[in-house]
């Protein structure tokens, strides 16, 4: 067989990688593939920067988009990042040249997922993704392949690193969140400018695109339910302790009779939980099927050679010919997005107020839950001797506009003294 | 596309379920391989008995080896068990005449695994075993496609139900082996043979598959060092907590310099590490990629849904036209076994002795570890005002056949009891 020649788009961390892997274990992918993969072409912003990588003997292009446009290329790997502009512009242009493309691009293929693939069985072409999301965790192929006999009823999981490693270290450090991210940010954990991460936006394009792929629906980023880290607190964490928690932030999808529930935000998992013990910059995923039940997948979810790993496996794929429609099913075949709007979650909430220590206030506070048929389950308050006590409190299940309307109420009595932190309680 | 007829042999709990999944989610599936998966041929022993199922149109074989004989079939699936007999036949039949196999036969890909990839090869045809390996769990996909980027350089987990049961029961409930292994048996969990599962074949079976799909290398199932969990008492998980353990039936397989290292046996493994914390009949692997680092696999291991589920993911990667070297390369490129001897090994171990509670004992038992430049990590003695008390002792990292060389000398001294219990300590 022809070696499959590939160009890549970007040589930044990832791309570097995938151009190392491929050398480092040419012979035996070459041995796995019936034939050799062959980096052919390359394009980045700087020719003159030193990758640490050998690029002779490579074509260089200036602009990206060449790489589709210029011939003697079987595979386009698209590694630039960014939902639009010259990433978007490449994998148009390869995709509708008919060539196959991989991609490590959370953000295109959660923006503009659907119409990609449209565009790919169009000129019958390959889209593939693996390493958009959780880097070297092979969840992509799991849930199209290895689960393919399966309705996936829900999946879960911990999507972003940098938002489980700021967790895990307040936790362990006892450190607030701004100390943590700035430590994160010294150490490469975290971008200079960290909002995608800490706001939950990275983690809802994956799990945009999982639910996809997943639930055969087209990719619905715009209505994922997003909240980010930043309100949480080590106060928060401690009491999740106490009460037997860890505070994770999970991404959740899950189909049902209301539609497809899409959400990322904070969530307190019980302690006894396999999630609960994914710590640092791991990434896990939990998907159930109708037949295989629970399975689990955890791994590194970022970094250069777990991303690569990904890379490569799609690569492979192609190599070997292996064919499997971008979200799993034909795309004229996707179902409509039909998100459920958040508020009809149910649950169980975790309440933390800071409060005017004087009589009456818990009567005022538990009067709100009431009016709005909000179940108490537990509540902590201790006398600190202060002016402004903490008063925590968990509640039994209830639809989420009910303990939103609850909440309202309560952070507008005159006794509750900062903005009260909502979490909700996760039992996976 | 014509849909994909397959013959199912065996109608046992699983080949029931396979038929009964393939019905449930027809149209999921048909949207998923662009075609639909119909079974159209069935054997099984006895022809009357009620199986929960609706045979009614399928053609019936008293003769499995027929439905690779009498055509109009494209794949055949072999859901009888066992390594020789008519499962082997009939794959070997099904095979020579090129069409695909999908089986749930660790025993037969564990015996005969090489010969049969050849012949797959041979005859272009596919030789599909996710269901032998780990139920539910995708983990040959992620190995042969999801990992292919990687060099493996190690692998092992959990991979028998029965004896992760036992021993999660044993240490919740204080039991005994026996009792734990007869509710077990009540409970369908372990069969009236249970030899197969608490002896380590079936773990061995299956690691045995994974290596070769890991490693590329021939199937060496002959040379798994093998040892089951009867030995296991609840003292020993009893000290196992005090020192921080869990004790699990772990297979392990990894590659170096000396060759490639199998074997199955009880391990102590540190209560922080994720593999600790599989309880019950699940299963967990966990596969280090030199890109990927460190992966983790984890679900339900039996069960007639779980393999299903792998029984059909293998036939809808048929229905697409997907085709994997059968270990991963061809047949032609694995590399010859060259399993290490067990005494290779390097590693902690736990000692449990029952020893006569006179003065000079710990002096001698210490003696034999030292004249073996065995090193002492720690060691438990309490007084107990009997005749014969335990003494349970940890040592540094030693090879396994010093340790061994220093058990034999401990045994042998007048003031221990009984046989002494040796667990390796593994800190994966």
């Amino acid at each position: 067989m022809p070696p499959l020649r590939i160009a890549i788009a970007g040589l930044g961390t990832v791309g570097v990688g995938t151009l190392a892997l491929l050398r480092r274990n040419a012979d035996v992918i070459a041995d796995r593939c019936g034939r050799r993969i062959e980096v052919v072409a390359v394009s980045a912003r700087d020719r003159g920067k030193d990758r640490g990588v050998d690029l002779a003997g490579l074509t260089w292009h200036d602009d990206a988009v060449a790489l589709a446009e210029e011939g003697g290329v079987d595979v386009v790997v698209e590694l630039i990042g960014g939902s639009e502009g010259t990433a978007r512009k490449l994998v148009e242009t390869a995709l509708a040249a008919g060539l196959p493309v991989v991609t490590a691009n959370k953000a295109l293929i959660a923006e503009h997922g659907t119409a990609l693939a449209r565009l790919a069985e169009a000129n019958d072409a390959t889209l593939a993704y693996e390493a958009a999301v959780a880097g070297g965790i092979p969840i992509v192929k799991a849930l199209r392949e290895g689960l393919a006999g399966n309705r996936i009823r829900r999946l879960y999981g911990i999507l972003n690193g940098t938002c489980n490693y700021i967790l895990t270290t307040m936790r362990e450090t006892g450190r607030e969140f701004g100390e943590v991210l700035a430590e994160a940010q010294a150490l490469g954990y975290a971008e200079a400018d960290p909002s995608f991460d800490i706001d939950g936006i990275d983690a809802a394009h994956k799990l945009a695109i999982l639910a996809s792929a997943a639930f055969g629906r087209e990719v619905d980023f715009a209505n994922v339910h997003v909240e980010g880290i930043r309100p949480i607190s080590v106060t928060d964490i401690a009491y999740a302790d106490e009460l037997g928690y860890r505070i994770k932030l999970l991404a959740i999808a899950g189909i049902g009779e209301g539609g497809v529930e899409q959400r990322v935000h904070p969530c307190m998992v019980p302690v006894e939980t396999p999630i609960a013990h994914v710590e640092g910059v791991f990434n896990a995923v939990v998907a159930e099927g109708d037949a295989s039940d629970r399975t689990v997948y955890e791994g590194r979810g970022a970094g250069a050679e777990p991303t690569a790993s990904a890379v490569v496996a799609d690569l492979i794929d192609l190599a070997r010919g292996a064919r499997t429609p971008v979200f799993g099913v034909p795309a004229s075949v996707l179902g409509p997005p039909d998100t459920a709007p958040m508020d009809r979650r149910v649950g169980r909430y975790y309440l933390r107020l800071a409060v005017l220590d004087r009589p009456g206030v818990i009567a005022d506070v538990s009067g709100c839950l009431r009016d709005e048929e909000v179940s108490l389950e537990a509540m902590i308050q201790r006398a600190r001797g202060t002016e402004v006590v903490p008063v925590v409190l968990t509640t039994h299940s209830t639809p989420e506009v009910r303990m939103r309307r609850a909440l309202e109420r309560i952070a507008a009595l005159p006794v509750v003294r900062e903005t009260p932190t909502l979490i909700r309680i996760e039992s996976p």
